[in-house]
């Protein structure tokens, strides 16, 4: 009897997608990697796009260009609406998938904790889309101030909010706070940007929680110095496109608000009815596959190992997606493969402005400028494709050297 | 009696109107700029946006960056929507903006000979969202097609029809070949896109009709090796999303249609109630003055020189504003100024793929290799902006070296 290569199901070009696909590039199997977009987006820099510092193709590239030389694999723009563990199949837009083994990598969206309505209001900040959203508000919020005629209304355009204190909140305030106090400053006649109120509202006791307390009090004075206004221990009960209201019911009126804080998961746990945890997200085995469906794997943000708590940042899913892949390529060659996924956690890090960092690595902290070289460093050399890397590069020197801003496009104006 | 420093209101922050303000820079004026985009846009490398080689952001640039350090002028990010010649006063958006000198240069858009309904079906290329918009359609009909059931879907969604044979239209089909039989040759698994149709199809007898005919015969030689089927003296009869209708009757199934043929003025003309051309160019005197209203000039693609055929070419529309701007400061400093507008004809030019393009600067022609090499730092010279230059010669060194492209987004796609 001939061995039919088992047919493997990947969906989601994230981290975890990407990871997994490219641990089975030798294996004897058949692929299909399923994402609604065409793009991979290096999430860690979304916030660069966000405030004007990149374009969006410098941190997304096309799905099939990164993986176009996997002859095993091959890649569907399509948004998946069910999945049939009976028959093992996904139906995404026209096709119908047969699986052997899926993987499920479709990650988390921005939550609002109940309060759905607010997502018009605060857009969060997790695919290219948002980010051209979040960028097209700010930059306008400083032209209609420009033309505004009363100075309530120049208030309320030039103040920014940012829910959520976590590494991506924090690097939003910081850089609102320097395009409003650097770049943008010679650039207004009526108004002075550097007026402009920048407030992070973080809902504990503490901003970047994950790190340890003295790295989030440098944290908290760096963004003070640079005039971000940080407010711990604070609710927000109401959000609309006017403003937010606190939990002590101060109100603060803005025209843009960003959303940082909370996320939840991607419809995984219903397409295949599997438990999930209270952000939706599906609980597995030590091994990443699902209780009672052996051949199906969940990876990245989507997975809730049971009895551990993994960060959702890209080191974890893409350790996960390479775990699943090694797995099923193993078991693709006919031989067993026992040992449990294992989380490394190889440390955390977040820039603040132009000038400061926070680096912690297992017992090696690190803060201010070096910090921050370090961060660049990495995230250049974890951003796919060698142009990329060059363009993000040179546009960030160009940046840091004229503390000009090359992707100030309003395009969302347009009628 | 105190010398009031005179008020100028510019419209449109084109070619035109930007090296008109930029002539004022040491007058004692007083200048608003009023465009309802935040950016000047580099519209000669729109294609390339539109056929995913460059950013937005490479050939785009905030209008306030570029002016940022001209004292006597202030921008404002507004939509003209009347102007009151009686009181001299231009109403845009909050804004009222008195004026003793109104320089029109809002310049023209996509026409399609009244049959407007065609607009969404085919989109012209004047604006950023144009091109992004091109951008998605041409992409992801490579996405549907690898994903499409029947054979007539996919030669349906795989035939790609550019309507005007002027530059534009040659340099869009041109790099939609490039992109069909280069780029990504190897990314899909089921179609082969090699097997693109694309159509280039002009009304008039040749392409290019510009140039002298030498040259348009080697334009057409040059797209015809390169896949693209030219059309000439071909109407578009009827246009929608399934397709285009020709003189002829035929009928040609297509899923992405790009209008580059003839353009309609912005409504200049209406705003001050002057006599226009049929293309609702405002028919101006020999100084760009408009007939009657001696304070009120007309530069760029909207402005029709009575008597003589000016292009709508980027150096044409700087030459006019360079013009209206030195009247203006000499003006201001109490000199009578006579001299008539003289356009001089620099050359034409046009990029055909990565390998060809066709110069012509008086009795001096050129084509093949060095044409587009002549082609290339021609534009990366014109390009405003030290790093937009820089990166726009990186990213075409890297695909021409590669055959990549850098911008293969599609986000319209997203939901």
């Amino acid at each position: 009897m001939e061995n039919k290569r088992p047919s493997i199901v990947i969906v989601g070009g994230g981290f975890a997608g990407l990871e997994c696909a490219r641990a089975l590039e030798r294996a004897p199997v058949d692929i299909v990697l399923v994402d609604r977009q065409n793009h991979h987006c290096f999430q860690p820099l979304l916030y660069q796009v966000a405030t004007a510092a990149l374009s969006p193709a410098d941190i997304a590239w096309p799905i099939r260009a990164i993986l176009s030389r996997q002859d095993n694999l091959r890649v569907a723009m399509a948004k998946v609406t069910a999945v049939d563990t009976e028959c093992q199949c996904v139906q995404a837009g026209p096709l119908s998938l047969p699986y052997d083994y899926l993987v499920l990598a479709s990650g988390v969206t921005h939550a609002y904790f109940g309060h759905d309505e607010w997502s018009a209001a605060a857009p969060g900040l997790k695919t290219i889309e948002d980010a051209r959203e979040i960028r097209a508000r700010f930059l306008l919020a400083f032209e209609e101030a420009e033309i505004a005629a009363d100075a309530d209304a120049r208030r309320k355009l030039l103040t920014f909010i940012v829910v959520g204190g976590g590494p991506t909140g924090v690097e939003m305030a910081g850089a609102m706070a320097e395009v409003a106090h650097e770049t943008l400053r010679a650039d207004f006649r009526r108004i002075d940007p550097r007026a402009s109120r920048i407030v992070l509202i973080e809902a504990g006791p503490r901003i970047l929680p994950a790190l340890p307390e003295n790295l989030s009090r440098y944290a908290r004075t760096t963004l003070e110095t640079m005039g971000v206004e940080v407010k711990v221990d604070t609710r927000v009960t109401d959000c609309t496109r006017d403003g937010v209201t606190l939990g002590d019911g101060t109100r603060i009126d803005a025209s843009t608000i960003v959303w940082a804080a909370g996320v939840v998961a991607s419809p995984g746990a219903q397409w295949i009815d599997a438990e999930h945890d209270r952000a939706g997200r599906i609980v597995v085995n030590a091994d990443l596959s699902v209780p009672k469906l052996p051949n199906v794997f969940v990876a990245g943000d989507l997975a809730s190992v049971s009895g551990e708590h993994i960060p959702g940042i890209a080191p974890a899913a893409k350790q996960m997606g390479r775990y699943i892949g090694r797995q099923l390529a193993e078991r693709a060659q006919g031989r067993e493969t026992k040992a449990p996924f294992q989380y490394r956690h190889a440390g955390d890090l977040a820039t603040i402005g132009r000038r400061a960092a926070v680096v912690k690595m297992g017992r090696f902290e690190l803060t201010g400028f070096l910090a921050w070289v370090f961060w660049g460093v990495a995230h250049v050399y974890f951003l796919i494709g060698l142009r990329n890397r060059f363009v993000v590069a040179v546009t960030w020197l160009w940046s840091w050297l004229t503390f000009r801003r090359g992707a100030r496009l309003i395009s969302a104006a347009e009628e």
